[in-house]
C-alpha cells in the first residue's frame, strides 16, 4: 500500500472495509498500482450508440471478451460493462481485472430532450459477478434527474452496505441547458459536487470547456476571477468542486474520436490539473488492439510521471 | 450433450448451474435436440390479435390442448405461451416437451403508438408451471422502452437466481421509428444488442430488411461496407450484433402468412447465416395439424443439416 | 361430485386442491349443484351506480343482508359483492352460501372516456371473510388496461397461492371503442380470451351482439363464415373463445332491466350455445323478493334441463 | 354496555374483538356514553385551512392541549386531529378520552379542480399514540378518487387487523361536480354508499341539501318519490344509504359559523332522521371554552333524549 | 439539564427516549448549551446553488472539513449537510458536534416554477453516521407538496421510531404562490403549522414580511388585528403558529448576503419574538472563519441573553 493510496483511502472515513477494500483494489491494479491515478476502460457504447456504431471500426470488439482481453493486457486499472458484457466473461477472467458493472444505460433508438435511463443491473449482479463497483450514471439538468438522483441514492446505500465502491457518471443533459452548456465549466463543476453530496467514491465527467452556462454562476466566477482559460486550470478548478480534491474525479474526452495527439495532450492536462485518470472507451476499442494498447500505455505513462501534486483540501484531522 | 451444446452452454459463464440445465433442456430436446439448433412453437396471438383472427383459420387451435400436441408432434424444441395456455395443459402434458412462460403481453383493442405491455405472470408461475424460461417482450424506441428495460432486469434477475433462461422478444416499435424502421437491418442489430446487455439468454428479432433507419449508424455502415445485401448477409451481421455470436439468436418471419418456399428459404438464410433457429407461430398453428408438422419437419431438416458454421467469437480462455 | 363436475374441475390442472375446493363449492352449491352451471346474485350496484338509483326500487335491499337471504333463498350458485356489503353479513350467514368479494370497483361520480377501477379490497380480506372467490373487473380497451391487467395477475396469483378461485369480469370499454363496440361479438370474444389468458376461473361477460367492431376481425369473421346470427350462436362463439370451452364463462344481460320474457329467452340461448350460467343483478334484487326468486327459480330450471351439450375442446391426455 | 351499543356492535359482525373494543370505547365515552349517539371534537383545520383562519379568533386554540382539554371538558365521544396535534398531547392527556387519528390532510396553499391528500399519519402511528381509531378523508368524484380509495383500502386492513376503527370523512368534490353538488343529497348518498363499502365503520359527511346532481339520479329520485323535502327526510335518506343504518353516520354543519339555534336545530333533524351524531370542529373551538362547552352541551342532550327509533334494518339472523 | 430544556423536551411526550435524548443532545451543546436556543451552521448551498457560487467567496470552503471545523470553533449547537459532505468527515470529527443528516435536496440546473426535492439519504444514512437528526425540505404550495408530505411522513416514523429527532425545511413554493407570498406572514405561519402537524420536532423558515398572500387569511388577520408591523410581532405570531411555542422554530435570514448590522437585527428580532435560534448558512460560510467566528458569537451572545421569554402555550397537565 503506497502512501499515496493510503491518503487517498483516508478520505472514505465514512465507509466500511469493504468498500475500501475495493476502492484499495482499483487504486492497485495494472500498470498504474499505487499511483493514485486511474485509466478505466468503459464499454457501454453497445448500449448506448448500437453494435455497429460501436464496433464495426475494429471487429473483434463484437466479442465481449476483446474488451477484458484489452483491459487487462492495456494494464488498465478496471473495467466497466453493462450487465451482459460482464455476464459474458466474468467467469472466464475471474479474478484478472477489477469490474464495474454500469447497473443503468440508455440507447438511441428513441431521443428525447430531456433524456434519462433504465436500471439494467443490481447491486446483488455486482456482487454475484464478482465485481469491486457499480457504475450509475446521473444526467443534472434533466426533467428526470430527481428520479435519477433517487435511485442513485438507492442504489448507493445498498452498494456501500454491501462493500462495493460507487461510480457515478455524472452527465449535465436536459431542455434546461443549451447544447454547449452541457460541457460548460460551471455546469461541469455543479455535476461533480451533485455527486459528491450524492455519495459518489469516484466520478466521471467530460472535460469542461471554457464557457460558462448560468448567468448566477457568472457573475461568482467573474467576480473571484477564478482561472478557467486553459484546460489545466478548468481541471484544477472540477477537482476543487469535488471536495477540494477529496473525492476522486476522472474524465473522458470529447464525443470524437481524436487523434492521439490531442488525446494525450488532454492527459497531460488532467494530470497537470490534479485530476485523477481517464476513462477512454471508444478511443481504445475502435482501433486495432495493439494501438489501443500503444495510446493507453503512453496514456498511463503520463499519469505514471512525478509532478508536484496540488495538495488536496487537507485533513483537519 | 453433444460438443455443441457443451460449447454453447459455456457462453454462459456466469449463470447458475440451474439455468444452465435448463438451456440443455432446450438444447436437447426435440427434433434438433444436440444440434445447437431451436425450433420453437409460440402461440400468445390469442392475446396478441384475438382470438378469431388467432384460432379461426384452424378452429381446433381454439383448445389450449391443440398446441401443446403440435409442438410434441411436430418435435419442436419448447412451446412459448402466455399464462392461461400454459395453466390449462401444463399438468396434462408435464414433462413432454420445455416450456417457456411469456410474462408479459398486450393486445390491440387500443393501439397508441408507442406501445407497452402488462405484466401477465410471473416468475414464481414459470417455477410451478414446471417450465424451462420465461419469455419477455420488449419494445426498444418506444415511450415506454425504459420501464420495460427495468421490468426485463427484475424478471431475469428472479429467473435466473430461481435457475430458469430468459427469452426476450425484442421487437423496435414506437412513435420514433419509422414503419420500415421497425424492421431496419440497423434497427434490429441494436435491438439484439439491447437484449443481451440486458442478460438475456435467447433473443428473438424479425428477420430484418436491408433498410438502414439511423443516419448516425448509416453513416457507418456505408464507410466500413458492412455486408447486408442478401439474407443470409442480415442474418450472419444480427448474430454478429449478439455478442459475436456467444447469445443466441432465433428469428421469426414477417408478420403475414408465408407460403412454405418463402418459409423455407428464410429458414435457409438463418442456417447459412448462422442463425441458431425460428420461432414460428401464425404460419404453423393457422393450417390443419398434419400440414402443420410437415411445413415444420422441412424447417428442422435444414437446421439439422451440416454446414460450415461460422464460427463465434472465440473464447480467449 | 357429478361427473360433469369432475369433467369441469379436470380443466383446471395447474391449479392446486385449495382453488379446486373453491371451485366444486361454486358448482356444488344451490339449486344448480352438480350440473355445471351457475346463478350467481351479483350486488357491486351501491358502489358501481349509486345506492338510491340500485335500491330505491326494492327499498329492503338497502340492507345488506337482504342479498345474503335472497341468493340463499333462491337457490344461487353464489353471492358477489364488494366489501363492505360482504363484512355487513359474512359472519351472520357464514356457511349459508359460497362468497365472491369484489376486490376492485369503480363510480359514476365521475365519469371518464377510458375508465379504471379502484382496488376496494385484498385477498387478504377475501380469506378472512371465507370467500370462496375474488371477482375482479378489467376494462380492455381502455387507457388503463395494462395496469389492470398487471393488477389482476398479482391478485390472481396471490389468490391462487391461498386456494381461491378467481373471477373475472371482463368489460370491454374505452376511448378506442364505439359504444356499440363495446359488445361487438369480436370484442367481447377477444375480452374472454384475455381473461382467460389472464388465469381467470371464471369469466363474465355480457351477451354480444352481433355487430364486429374491428376491421381485421371483420375480414376472418367474414371469410370463415364465424355464424354469429343467433344468441345461441354467438353464445357458442364466446364459449370458443375461452379455450374451447374449457374456461367457465357466463353471462350478464344488458344495461337495463328486462321484462322476464326476454330475460329467459336470454338464459334459454346461453344455455343453448353451451354457456355455463347467469350472473343476475339488477332483474332480481330490484324487484320484491318473491318475484326475483320465481324468476331465478326460472332461469335455473332452463339451466337444469338436459340438452346435447356442445362438447368443450377434448382433453388430449 | 346498553342494549344499543350491543345492537350497533352486532352490525360489525366481521370485524375482530379489537376493533369492536375500540367501537365500544367510542360509543361508552363521555356525555353521550351508551347512546349509540356520538359527538366528536375534530380539529384538522389548522393543517385544512392555516392556523390564523382556524385559531386565531380564539387564540389559545393555537395551543394543541386546549382542544383535548376542551373535548375532555365537554364530554365529547372523542377527539380527531393530525398527526401533529396527537403527539403534542398524547402522553399528557393518555386515557382521558379516545383519540381518532387523521391520516391524510391537505391544504390551502394550493387549490386544485380535484383535490387530493397527503398520507400524514400511519397506522402504526396509531396504535402507538394509544388511538381507537384512524380518519381517513376521501373525495369521490376527484380525478383523484381511485388512488384515494386504494389507499383507504390498504389502511383500513391494517387497523382493523390491528384492532382499530375506521372513521372515513366523505366529501364529493371535483370537476366533474358542481359546488351546488358536492351537498346534493344523491351526491351524499353516494358518498356515504362508497365510505360503507370501502369497509368504513363510521362515516362522516355534511347535511345534504335537497339539490339533486345527476340525471340518472333524478330519474329515480323523482318515480320513486323518495322523500327529501326537510332535513329529517334527507338524514334519514343518508342513514338508508348507509346500509339501511347498518353504518354510522355522523354529520357536519355547513362551511361557514352558525348561530347555534340553527346548528342545534340541524342536530335535531339529525336526531330526529335517525343519524348518529355530529362532528362540530369550528363552531365550537373557534369560540370561548365555556361557551363552546354550553353549545357542545345543548347539542348532546338533544341526542341524548328518547325519540322512537327509525329501526335500522332489521338482522335477518 | 437546565430547566429550560428539560421543559422544552416536555413538549414532545410521544416521543421515545432516544429521540428525546438526541433533542437534548442539540440543545445541550456549543456556546447555547442549555439555554433552550440553537443556532445552527447549514451547508446544502454546494447542491443548491453549485460549487463555484457557494465557496468560491471564500475557497477553504469547498474542503467538507472547513464546515466541521467552522461549526465547532464557533461553538454552534449543530451543523447540517447532505450526506456526501457528512461521509467526508463523520469519522474525523466523531462525536465533536451533532450532526443533522439533510435527507432531500435539489439543484439549480433545471428550474422550475413547481419544485420538488430529490430523496438523496436514508435514515439508515444517519443512524450510520452518528446523526442527531435528519433534515426535510418541504415546498407548502408546490404542485409537488402531497408527495413531499408524504415522503416526510415516512422518513419522520422512522427516524423517531430509531430515536432520531426531526428537522423540516418549510419553503413555501410553487406556480400557486406569489414570489412575495412565498415569504408573506400568513404563509409562512401557514407553513410551520404543517410541518409541526406532520410531526417535526425542529422547524425552519424564513423570516416572513408583513405581506399578506391570501384572501381568506386576509380577513382574519384584519377582524383579529394579529400584530405583524414589526420583525419582534411576526416572530411571536410565527411562533404561535408553532403549536404556541410548543414547537422549536428556527429563522434563516433573506436569500442575499446581509451585512452584519442587518443580519443581528434580524437575531434581536428573534430572541425578542421567542424565537428558537437561527440557522445561518452563507452569511457564515462564504467569509474568512475568523469572521465567520465573530458573527456567529455575537448572534449566540443575543440569544444567551435574558430577556422575558413569551411563555408558551402552557401545559394542561
Amino acid at each position: 500500500m503506497t502512501p499515496r493510496v493510503r491518503e487517498i483511502l483516508g478520505w472514505y472515513g465514512a465507509d466500511n472495509a469493504g468498500t475500501l477494500t475495493n476502492l484499495a483494489r482499483l487504486l492497485n491494479h495494472g500498470r498504474l498500482a499505487g499511483t493514485g491515478k486511474l485509466v478505466i476502460l468503459p464499454v457501454d457504447q453497445g448500449f448506448e450508440h448500437g453494435p455497429a456504431r460501436s464496433f464495426a471500426p475494429n471487429p473483434p470488439a463484437y466479442n465481449p471478451h476483446y474488451h477484458f482481453e484489452l483491459a487487462i493486457e492495456a494494464g488498465c486499472s478496471a473495467y466497466a460493462a453493462p450487465l451482459g458484457f460482464l455476464e459474458a466473461g466474468a467467469r472466464d477472467f475471474a479474478g484478472d481485472i477489477p469490474l464495474i458493472l454500469k447497473a443503468n444505460d440508455s440507447d438511441m433508438l428513441r431521443e428525447v430532450g430531456d433524456p434519462n435511463q433504465a436500471l439494467t443491473a443490481s447491486v446483488q449482479d455486482a456482487l454475484r459477478l464478482g465485481c469491486c463497483a457499480i457504475g450509475f450514471t446521473i444526467y443534472p439538468g434533466s426533467a428526470h434527474q430527481l428520479e435519477m438522483f433517487g435511485q442513485l441514492r438507492a442504489y448507493a446505500e445498498e452498494a456501500r452496505r454491501n462493500g462495493l465502491a460507487v461510480v457515478v457518471w455524472s452527465y449535465p443533459r436536459g431542455s434546461g441547458l443549451s447544447k454547449e452548456g452541457e460541457s460548460a465549466i460551471d455546469v461541469v463543476g455543479y455535476a461533480v459536487q451533485i455527486a459528491a453530496q450524492l455519495g459518489a467514491h469516484i466520478i466521471k465527467v467530460k472535460l469542461p470547456t471554457a464557457h460558462i452556462e448560468q448567468a448566477a454562476a457568472r457573475k461568482v466566477y467573474e467576480e473571484r476571477g477564478i482561472p478557467i482559460a486553459t484546460p489545466v486550470e478548468r481541471v484544477r478548478h472540477i477537482v476543487e468542486c469535488a471536495f477540494a480534491g477529496r473525492r476522486i474525479v476522472i474524465f473522458s474526452g470529447g464525443a470524437a474520436v481524436l487523434d492521439d495527439g490531442t488525446l494525450l495532450d488532454e492527459v497531460r492536462a488532467i494530470h497537470a490539473g490534479g485530476g485523477f485518470g481517464s476513462i477512454i472507451g471508444r478511443n481504445s476499442f475502435q482501433r486495432p488492439k495493439g494501438e489501443a494498447i500503444r495510446m493507453l500505455g503512453a496514456a498511463m505513462e503520463i499519469y505514471a510521471s512525478t509532478i508536484v501534486r496540488p495538495s488536496a483540501g487537507k485533513a483537519l484531522r
